[in-house]
């Protein structure tokens, strides 16, 4: 996520000096995402993966008794979404981003393959969401595909470019933060699909 | 798959001379199920995807006005199976191999951390299984997981390293080849999870 743009997350310190911030702890929501998904595995609660980075390869070196190394590669535009897996014998699926607008969420943020492909798994009964952080509020929301669809679609239509806040809050569900499940999505979706 | 090693996979004409070959009908094992999970996509059967070749990349250019450029990167072992996705609300999750052997399916193609995925996967209700296309027979297999594992166990204790033909044949189903769903196993899959 950091490689195609070659840009680093600011630190959270530098955000404000008016006020002490502690959004996300030191840690960018993928990390968050990621030890929670370990927590999920470790402690056998689901099993969920990010999908790696797709890169376009040109050139590979193929030195005698060492090895193979990538010379010349792009990054390519993924096909999919980040995250997917299994949990209670249903597909999951998800993405995750994070911004630091404080009043809406743009849909910029996301690309159209990515909601083709949750459209797809969606109508296959997939479990398909988005995992939106608010890195100003220090709050992380999980909105269901469906509630994201019809304002992604909307756009196209003369809408508006961002889901208010206030809709994710009211449309959303705010995901508590713990020490191990971080980011602990998985209890979330036993209330909303199970 | 063809990037770690540098090798490209021979040409199906070039294994025999004393019979006509037929096996793949020109295309790897790979490219048929590509094929068939694109055409299960828009026929709208079931979304499953390739998960990408695992990066690790350790120098990377960004020209001003251009795309980023990987100067130098690895390949890394994946740590999951190579193809997952969701059908009829389940979750999929396989691994795809081709072997040249006759009379057995050597259990070295296949890579402790792919079985411990599949082993979490299943603990979760995962369908998860191994498509095994036997080239010489121009035969192609899908050996349900809980199948496989046995024989992956007892090679620790003292078992044979491969899975004789003859019991992918018996434990496993026959794959048949159509021409759009080229390697057709959600029609398998029908019959063994729903």
């Amino acid at each position: 996520m950091k490689y195609p743009n070659g840009k680093k997350s600011s630190s959270p310190l530098s955000k404000s000096k008016s006020k002490p911030d502690f959004s996300n702890r030191g840690m960018s929501l993928e990390e968050d995402i990621a030890a929670t998904n370990e927590y999920y595995r470790v402690a056998n609660i689901a099993i969920i993966h990010k999908k790696p980075t797709p890169i376009q390869i040109v050139n590979v070196d193929y030195p005698k008794r060492s090895a193979a190394v990538i010379k010349e590669a792009y990054f390519k535009q993924a096909s999919t979404t980040d995250f997917n897996g299994v949990y209670r014998g249903r597909y999951i699926d998800f993405e995750a981003k994070e911004t630091k607008n404080k009043s809406s969420f743009p849909l910029s943020n996301i690309h159209q393959h990515q909601i083709d492909h949750m459209k797809d798994c969606h109508k296959h009964e997939g479990i398909c969401f988005l995992i939106i952080k608010f890195s100003v509020h220090d709050e992380t929301y999980l909105l269901p595909a469906h509630h994201f669809f019809p304002y992604w679609d909307d756009q196209f239509n003369g809408g508006r470019k961002s889901i208010p806040y206030n809709d994710i809050k009211a449309r959303g569900v705010l995901l508590p933060f713990h020490y191990q499940a971080r980011v602990d999505y998985a209890k979330v979706l036993d209330k909303l699909y199970f």
